[in-house]
């Protein structure tokens, strides 16, 4: 594979540089990314492990990402949920899901929220995130002080690693609503790193995230809210735009969703009673 | 749903623009965001039509999208692979594959490359695309001017539609060796965005697209590679950074990768002998 590691999850390559018509030899730093293989199994079961679904992931923390995608994905809620959970190879990760975990085998074929609800229409995907999400978030708490959003983007990458170096890694960051970074993790996916820190509240305790501000760098699909709504997250900010259904789902979830968080700026496009 | 139409891909919301400690009343628009369901049956066979995958993708081209799709992860090579494609509802399109196409109906239980290779080696997942891509791309040729390449990102941009508006869009161009601009797709994925590009190439006869070079809105991940090598493209440009596995697909199927593609300036991840 390329390159020689130079750290977690970067990898140096030579590269030519080109500037106008100049080219220069020189070294780039790429994000790693690789598939991680999550295989899950009922504890006691008859059943071997199966792979619930392969995701291609930054390699590090991936006991996180695993949990996290159990969390985000509504097979698992608290840590108890788990009897174990554990690397099992470079780039696989087994969960052993406790006996009274109401886990339908049909997830195997299905692999995710998207593709298990029906593709017709949107509002029942939103209406599946809604009754499968077991932290159900209070609209109004709680309270968010626009001075202390603000503040967040600067504090996200100043605690960055990867970033700057190779310009091609997500960050999701989770603060407490003085403004203090709890978490930070990142992935060349942006779902991923978002799995990565719920699935290492989840390992802390945290979960359900109450009294907790989530931000990402890039743009908020629908599965980023989703994840969040799992978690129990109240409000999510990011620094690029939202889609519709983002704002369809923060809506029906009662989570505050702001959008294009820069340079003293953001949009709200919910805000579930905690901001005005 | 969110707001009102305003125009292909877009919707409009009221949101509140803080600026500082003030916050204004205002209009924005977003990409909108809606999930797509891709069904497949093969002509003349016993088996209803099954979902083979669904994503979550920006309305429109929708029949481009899951032609391409089919294309990109190795289930069609050519126009002729399908009987018919056809829009079945709102977010529904589906496929008749002719008889004659091998198809595994084990598919239906992996939705994708990275599901169905095992996810325990990267090295096995780029050797699935060598096997499986029928249209090889041949080292050396076309020859790519630089100057060419430099001019790519601004005609992109002078093409697209939804991009400035919301901010929250990606595209995909294809050009000819001469730097126009051929075809564009764009979409709140940048998968979509390309599988529709390469959906709407294949239908029109021009699949295997040699001769042409791929400009990408965003970063590079490698089921962006992935989906240039099975449609034989042989030079695929990014604004952003790629990705290590990106990088090592490109090698393996002697496609020209170029990241950071802005300013006049751009990296060399890959020349596959087209360049200098």
């Amino acid at each position: 594979m390329t390159g020689a590691c130079a750290g977690a999850g970067v990898a140096r390559v030579p590269i030519a540089r080109v500037a106008g018509a100049r080219a220069t030899a020189a070294q780039d730093e790429l994000s790693v990314e690789a598939p991680l293989d999550i295989r899950v199994a009922v504890h006691g079961g008859d059943a071997a492990p199966r792979s619930l679904a392969v995701t291609m992931r930054t390699p590090g923390d991936d006991v996180e990402l695993a949990t996290g995608f159990l969390v985000s994905e509504g097979v698992i809620a608290a840590a108890g949920d788990l009897v174990a959970v554990a690397q099992v190879g470079a780039n696989a990760v087994q969960a052993v899901l406790h006996p009274g975990v109401r886990f339908d085998p049909g997830w195997f074929d299905r692999h995710s929220f998207v593709s298990s609800a029906c593709g017709a229409c949107g509002k029942r995907l939103i209406e599946a995130v809604r009754v499968n999400g077991v932290h159900r978030v209070a609209a109004g708490t709680p309270r968010i002080d626009p001075d202390v959003v603000h503040a967040l983007p600067a504090r996200l990458r100043a605690a960055q690693s990867a970033f700057l170096r190779t310009g091609g890694i997500h960050a999701s960051g989770l603060f407490d609503v003085s403004g203090r970074l709890l978490l930070l993790r990142e992935d060349v996916g942006r779902h991923n790193a978002l799995d990565k820190l719920i699935g290492a509240e989840l390992r802390a305790g945290g979960i359900p995230a109450r009294d907790r501000l989530l931000l990402v760098s890039g743009r908020v699909g629908f599965e980023l809210v989703q994840k969040a709504a799992m978690a129990g997250i109240p409000a999510l900010a990011a620094v690029g735009a939202p889609s519709s259904m983002a704002v369809d789902l923060a809506r029906a979830a009662d989570i505050t969703l702001l959008g294009f968080l820069r340079d003293g700026r953001f949009n709200v496009y919910t805000d579930a009673g905690r901001l005005g």
